[in-house]
């Protein structure tokens, strides 16, 4: 790797304004037009104050599915008027991403590993400014494979961290790497675990969240195209893992975490976990019970929306 | 970063037995059951030998709508008896990746950046395994960013270089950080420059290609969400990168080069410029003109596996 530099990013530490959602790029204002290429949305083409003015909750996961459905979901949540079956896909000029509106919550797709979570959350931050949002909370509702947990668990991330454990995020800035911070908002996180108590039907649990690149060699699974390791290793790793406060696995928290940090938006990372990686690499559930593990980081963040609109009081 | 360790995997250097399909896990043979969890298959409901045991010819790329259009192209130009509009995605149970297959070519999407294609690479290698695959050719047919060169170019990867311009891989195992050599199959990269001359339809180079882990920062854009350089810098930065033969900039190249090379698949990258990252950072040109350019890799790719099957001698 290139030398670590200090980052050079300015002022990123504990700058939660809650206030204006902050891009860190000057040159934006200069320019005539800004294509949001992947959402296939532009400044010129699109009103983004009119269509997404009026957001204060933003939802990000990996599955376009598992999207489309928590759209429904909070619209049923929210009784909002109109049938949920109609909701639009707001990107469907690109098969990138797929975005749906609901009232004050947009729920987005963004793939599998940080690079594609690192394009939307790019894109997703240039249109919560140029819509000039105000005072927005971001989630991201996933799915992990958990550290010394039983499956179904949902894991709150207190810290996302690196696979050594480090509470930050390597990026390459012009061939030279910058480190960033991956503190999450502990005001939101509390919150969560708050808001878990109430509904009393899944357990949920606060921890650290470690973030790979891989899914298969990065995070210790014996059962990839490629092992070069023993069982003893990987237990190894994962019980270094666990005296770290890691409590699960997942392939988007840092970059997620970093870019929150620095553009001033409160954001929170709720994942289940499908399985206890002590136990195993594979994911054996039935596809009826994936499916309701999957749906817990949904109910537990619409109870969180739900009250922060006082529909829940 | 940890220290860099050399390469314990064995034999990767140069492996090129054109031969079955090699996996590097020796757990993969003990194993009662193999659930390739992100195509939604598995070794015990699926006859993968009956379903995947002619495939010769591989090709993937980011987008789902594309390689969709491809398979069905591919019939087309295969003369394969049926209706193209019917041909079936394999793994319609997920929608993390989607599959066609046609005679003896699957076209696979594996979405964006480096950790997305890995997880498909991983499970399409267990694939080739499981159902005794012989001789297969890997490519990856996707767009990017040109460096020096006129947008419509095609480039076949020589090499993938990381941000530094090395050609290697950084892979984490186990908390430990190894390097994969990511040089391409030579032979594979002239018969497709042959093929361009023969089409003679649209410029094609050989060059080695920049694979960065995000699209705004690591790529030197102006235009992210968060950009801490100036003009003067990003392009000094493209004018290095040109200077080691870098000709084009995408995200998924190394992973993809490395992993053929470990498992002795002859593997290929053939991406399309969708514009000259000297002039400019946002992709302006209409979606017409993107269409035909993206079809560019296709169309060169389908006339390899053509002229490999005797249908153009």
């Amino acid at each position: 790797m290139a030398p670590i530099l200090l980052n050079h990013m300015g002022s990123e530490e504990n700058e939660y304004i809650n206030e204006q959602v902050q891009v860190k790029n000057p040159n934006l204002d200069t320019m005539e037009e800004d294509i949001l290429y992947h959402f296939s949305l532009s400044t010129k083409t699109h009103n983004l104050p009119e269509m997404f003015g009026d957001i204060k909750f933003v939802c990000v996961g990996g599955s376009a599915n598992r999207m489309k459905a928590f759209a429904q979901f909070i619209h049923q949540e929210l009784k909002l008027p109109g049938n949920p079956g109609d909701i639009k896909d707001i990107c469907e000029g690109t098969d990138r991403y797929c975005m749906y509106k609901v009232g004050p919550v947009l729920s987005i797709s963004h793939g599998m590993g940080v690079p594609s979570i690192s394009i939307m959350l790019h894109e997703l931050i240039k249109l919560l400014h140029h819509a000039q949002c105000r005072d927005v909370v971001l989630f991201r509702l996933g799915t992990s494979g958990g550290v010394g947990l039983a499956p179904g668990t949902v894991v709150i991330t207190e810290k996302a961290v690196d696979y050594s454990f480090r509470p930050q995020f390597e990026q390459v800035v012009l061939g030279k790497v910058i480190t960033r911070n991956t503190e999450l908002d502990e005001g939101v996180a509390n919150e969560l675990l708050q808001c878990s108590s109430e509904l009393q039907t899944f357990p949920t649990v606060i921890g650290n969240t470690m973030c790979t690149h891989d899914f298969y060699e990065g995070q210790g699974r014996l059962d990839g195209a490629l092992c070069s390791f023993s069982q003893e290793e990987k237990l190894e790793y994962l019980r270094k893992a666990y005296e770290a406060g890691v409590r699960n696995i997942e392939m988007e928290s840092t970059v997620f975490a970093a870019m929150c940090r620095v553009c001033g938006l409160k954001g929170a990372v709720v994942c289940v976990a499908l399985l206890n990686r002590f136990e195993g690499d594979q994911i054996t559930s039935s596809h009826d019970v994936l499916v309701e593990y999957q749906q817990r980081p949904q109910i537990l963040v619409a109870h969180f929306i739900k009250k922060r609109l006082g529909y829940i009081i």
